[in-house]
């Protein structure tokens, strides 16, 4: 087997020097170096910010989604949507391991989930042949290689693998809350209905405790309602973070003007960087973990309204993060059995 | 005097309901509301990365320069470029000041600079006198908005106008060094050579102290004559930030293997985010305060290559920002003379 870098560099295209992630196209040639793992696909996750702007793109229609996903892969060798920057994530089987990789507790027949995103994943989708834009899932036939410094997680034999991949896929945003959230703090959470923001309630009210104050924000009736059933927000407030000034009025009221130590953001929408920044208080932290942040947008935000906070770039990776988020599925019934009914 | 918003939104054409920054078009109507101040625009500085994309639209030609940025100001009525999500800053004279404003330490014929990014300034340009592609100072005859909740800094009498406002444009760089760097810690400074490395550098020198480590990088000979003028790193590495595995190995060998605490990117070019990743360890931080930051290129590749780092948008406001930077030039003459020779 040929000997290939660590990060992946060996499969770069163009431009040349770079790393498979930001790289515009990556070989996709299904003959395994000897430090990647070959998959068998079965189902990709496509990140929700990808999935909604293809969507909108190809107008609701399943065909062409499906001629637009092709068209991406093959332009790059990746489902690395262009007008994101995202990707997602796959479950698979394990089909080959490079001598180099041998060590490793992985054999050809384990299920895995990959943790490194789709838009770093050479991939080669055969067919697709099924698109669930509820749950933005697609089953394929194809076929996708892991690099050695990729990560991924053997899917867990307690719960269905459907399950384990919708929560796999925002795995960074709970473990992160973790780590954020001290005992007494006050809580943002906004699209806490959502798939990620439910996983963050879960350890923003289990750091917070019961001096801290968990809020929780959601666009649509059906949002709030999956908040309140998980009865782990001490506030829930109906409202766009595309409004930033009626975020920050609403925010201001529940929180008798002392506004919050940490502000999540886990929408999938662009423009929400003022409706995070401005309802958490100097000094605060804004963690964004949606994919739809612009960088330019949250820097000159916070300077022009001279607010002081910490705005932190969701990095999807955490120690551990794959286990802290199973874990929630296994600590909380409800959130579990909204996992089930919504996204699986 | 009619009664303003605190944030700016009475002054907001589109899209409505959003803050100025983030908004596409704003009044710049030179008639103040109660809460806002007029100012005599003297200086216009454009940000590094506004001002290079501008210089390489217009070919270099300084008339064609003058007529974009002519145009930006007409289209949004702020400098606002569309392109890098960026502003600037500017020196002038305040003329008038809102009936509700009176109680602040501001008169007509104070000079002052502001400290809100552009991005959000009301502006009108009468004539452009003057563009110094170099210093990205650009004189210019006009009138410019203060918002109430906008940060501005009265000019100190100790310096030339010129040189407070090279460094505080870039104010926010220096006291997030400052507040991030802790003793014993190694530092990367990415971009060391130019106006807010340095600046950098010296805050990181100090924090890091005898136990630290401090490690600067330019792309060119002059920015890295520049880092060894200032004495403040202990190595000093020429390479670009674009090529993520040429930074990391160098980096990798002058830290034997460790690799850094902090690193701190201050580049004015685009595709640097995964330079600033690799070469830092798990658990460090990496703080981008250059405005060609891709939020998703850097979300995803940290996650692409398993690196478990603090990735923090750089604000350009954290408290005392201004007084920590102008400092810095009474504290080190070696900075204070390069600036004087290169941004004045
Ligand atoms: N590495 C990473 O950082 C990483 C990894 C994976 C995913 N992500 C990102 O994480 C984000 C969330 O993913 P997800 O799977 O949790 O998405 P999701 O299940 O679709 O949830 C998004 C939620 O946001 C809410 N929302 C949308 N617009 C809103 C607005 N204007 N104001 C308030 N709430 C709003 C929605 O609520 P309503 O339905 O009530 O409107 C929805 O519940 C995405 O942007 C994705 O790209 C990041
Ligand atoms: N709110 C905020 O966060 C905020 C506020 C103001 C400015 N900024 C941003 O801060 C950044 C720096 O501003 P500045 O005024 O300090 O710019 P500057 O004086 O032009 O310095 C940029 C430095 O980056 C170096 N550089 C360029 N490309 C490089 C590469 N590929 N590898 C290594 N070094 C490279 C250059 O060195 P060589 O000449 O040797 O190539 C130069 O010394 C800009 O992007 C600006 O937008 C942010």
């Amino acid at each position: 087997m040929t000997k290939g870098n660590k990060f992946g560099t060996h499969r770069v295209i163009e431009p040349e020097g770079a790393l498979p992630q930001p790289a515009w196209k990556i070989d996709n040639t299904m003959e395994i170096y000897d430090n990647e793992v070959l998959i068998d696909v079965d189902t990709l996750n496509i990140d929700a910010a990808s999935m909604t702007q293809i969507k909108e793109q190809a107008g609701g229609d399943v065909e062409k989604i499906k001629a637009r996903m092709k068209e991406i892969v093959a332009e790059r060798g990746k489902h690395h949507n262009p007008e994101t920057g995202s990707g997602g994530m796959l479950i698979g089987t394990v089909e080959q391991v490079g001598e180099k990789l041998t060590d490793r507790d992985l054999q050809p027949g384990d299920k895995i989930a990959t943790l490194s995103s789709l838009s770093l994943t050479p991939l080669q989708i055969d067919e697709i042949k099924e698109v669930n834009t509820d749950t933005d899932q697609v089953k394929i036939s194809g076929k996708a290689i892991l690099f050695e410094s990729a990560l991924y997680s053997k899917l867990p034999e307690d719960m269905e693998d459907t399950l384990a991949l919708a929560a796999l896929d925002v795995a960074g945003a709970a473990a992160q809350t973790a780590k954020l959230v001290k005992p007494g703090d006050t809580v943002f959470i906004i699209g806490a209905g959502g798939k990620s923001g439910l996983l963050c309630l879960h350890e923003a009210k289990k750091r917070a405790g019961v001096s801290g104050k968990v809020i929780g924000i959601s666009r649509s009736d059906a949002g709030c309602e999956r908040i309140k059933e998980t009865g782990l927000a001490d506030v829930v407030l109906q409202g766009s973070a595309n409004e930033p000034m009626n975020i920050f009025e609403m925010v201001e009221e529940s929180t008798d003007g002392e506004l919050c130590d940490v502000t999540i953001n886990n929408v999938n929408v662009p423009d929400t960087e003022m409706g995070s920044i401005l309802p958490t208080k100097d000094g605060g932290i804004v963690y964004f973990f949606s994919m739809a942040t612009s960088f330019t947008k949250a820097a000159l935000g916070a300077e022009g309204v001279g607010k002081d906070v910490n705005m932190i770039v969701g990095n999807g990776y955490t120690k551990n993060h794959a286990d802290i988020t199973l874990e929630i599925l296994r600590e909380n019934k409800t959130i579990r059995e909204i996992f089930n009914r919504q996204y699986v």
